[in-house]
């Protein structure tokens, strides 16, 4: 069983709009919600590739209630979501029909209390002795210690499980520190740890302040991975069109999967493309269109680059 | 008891934002929440006036929730609301700090079923022997029909209470011509129903249609009455600056509020005048700054008009 962490759990929320136009008022044409939070994108993914997962992190509130709602409708997923007291936050997408381009408004999270933070870190310690890996992922909600998940990743690796961090700024500084087996940074949460806009010198850079293996994902040009067995980059067929949201949360499930499949890291990396590329396909957020998917993971470039750092 | 119908309500989020700009992701740093819809934040301020005020119309899922636990923090208010399968609509006002300009999006409402319907008339008519005066305020709801206003107009009638329709387009036109006691339409809703863009020519046409008195809002101008009674316009003192959402509500506040307490339409206009003016000045959206109300009480320019028509 994979086990994925959202402390920062969220209810998307999707808008459709003929035209937004700041200062004005809008009739919202069409409204989706589901269950949201990198972790929990992540865990649909996974579940959706055939794997057990289990989702933790915080819920409360009426949109806590929506959230844990719409898991039941994924059988694949157990919710071992921790109550609090305060609401989950709400994520605004608000996409435009004239331009199909979206606007997003994201409420910064409910406030943690320390009872509640200890009694999460009780429960992620209780799951860990039947997992097979774990994904720590998103940003910290008000109350949770700015170094918590380098409490988290330690946790994990004393425990035997093998564990990804996919957050950014000082939350995946501090993490970063912790050794967690893998990281997967986009360009500019490379950018920020590290100092450096040169990817691959950023990339080496992250592995040696303390990441095992870093995948850094670079939008359209793919994932570049630095790691013990090897340095690769792996590339989609060709530029793909579409909404990007979600597209690095499929990554990390694809990644993940490899990894608990004991795939080969080009493999793991075909896949996590492919995913990517098929999320930025598919006509809702974050979810992937599976025939692209299918056919997109032969066409992934995967090359190997030369390892001196 | 008056009474007030909200057949759309809505649990009302109002976002802060530094810089409304579209295509862009955007870190909310304030939320608040409250139930909303017209005839909910009418009953807000018949209660802050000292009136005993019953709610009712549609609530379901978890924003119908979460208004009705809003409500519980109203003491004056009862809450009435008829249970749907769906869920309540939310609005979301996204206040620019940047520049004070508000965006709204507004959610178009849950499909209400035949049954609740049927339900919510059963509800609206064993009320209607307590209730002092009612007031019928804003959109249908999909699946309520285009004439339910009508129906509702004309069975407050027959009980022989005071019925006060706060709408617009064709629900507006059906609901005039059942002969409500009073309407408040804005110029845009006036000349929709009339083909009339002069506000007094609009007005008198309003009352042919049907409507006993009309009471059009002119934005800072201020309230133009054509009554049985006579004509009057009523004036804040000067050009009040600040946020107009809910001021048309405080002015059917206002309006209801006089025709209980029995007082002289001068009177009336007076006080839904400066409860609107002073719903426009307060820092929160929908409430009223009670000092300035008390102040712009006095100084409210209520002037007869000619009743040729």
């Amino acid at each position: 069983m994979i086990l994925t962490v959202t402390l920062n759990t969220a209810l998307d929320i999707t808008y459709r709009v003929r035209g937004l136009r700041p200062h004005t008022s809008h009739r919202v044409t069409e409204v989706t919600e589901r269950p949201g939070g990198k972790g929990l994108n992540v865990a649909r993914v996974l579940a959706a590739l055939g794997h057990e997962v289990t989702v933790t992190g915080f819920a409360g509130g009426a949109t806590g209630h929506a959230v844990r709602d719409g898991l039941t409708a994924e059988p694949a997923v157990t919710d071992a979501l921790v109550p609090i007291a305060g609401a989950s936050r709400r994520t605004i997408a608000v996409v435009d029909e004239l331009t199909g381009d979206t606007t997003q408004l994201n409420e910064p999270g409910p406030a943690i209390a320390p009872a509640e933070w200890n009694a999460f870190q009780e429960v992620y310690a209780d799951l860990l002795p039947d997992v097979s890996a774990v994904a720590l992922c998103g940003s910290l909600p008000p109350g949770v210690p700015v170094g918590a998940y380098a409490g988290l990743v330690r946790t994990a690796r004393a425990a035997g499980v093998p564990v990804l961090l996919d957050t950014s700024g000082e939350p995946l500084r501090r993490g970063v520190a912790a050794r967690p087996d893998m990281i997967k940074p986009n360009a500019d949460e490379l950018a920020e740890l590290t100092g450096s806009h040169e990817p691959l010198r950023a990339t080496r850079d992250a592995r040696r302040r303390g990441a095992h293996a870093v995948v850094a994902s670079l939008g359209t040009e793919g994932l570049l991975a630095v790691t013990p067995e090897g340095h690769w980059r792996a590339a989609p067929p060709a530029r793909v069109r579409g909404n990007p949201t979600g597209a690095g949360d499929s990554a990390v499930a694809g990644l993940l999967a490899g990894l608990v499949e004991h795939l080969a890291w080009p493999d793991r990396l075909a896949r996590a493309v492919a995913l990517s590329a098929a999320t930025v396909l598919a006509p809702a957020a974050g979810e992937f269109d599976r025939p692209a998917y299918e056919e997109l993971l032969g066409q992934v470039t995967v090359t190997a680059e030369a390892s001196a750092a």
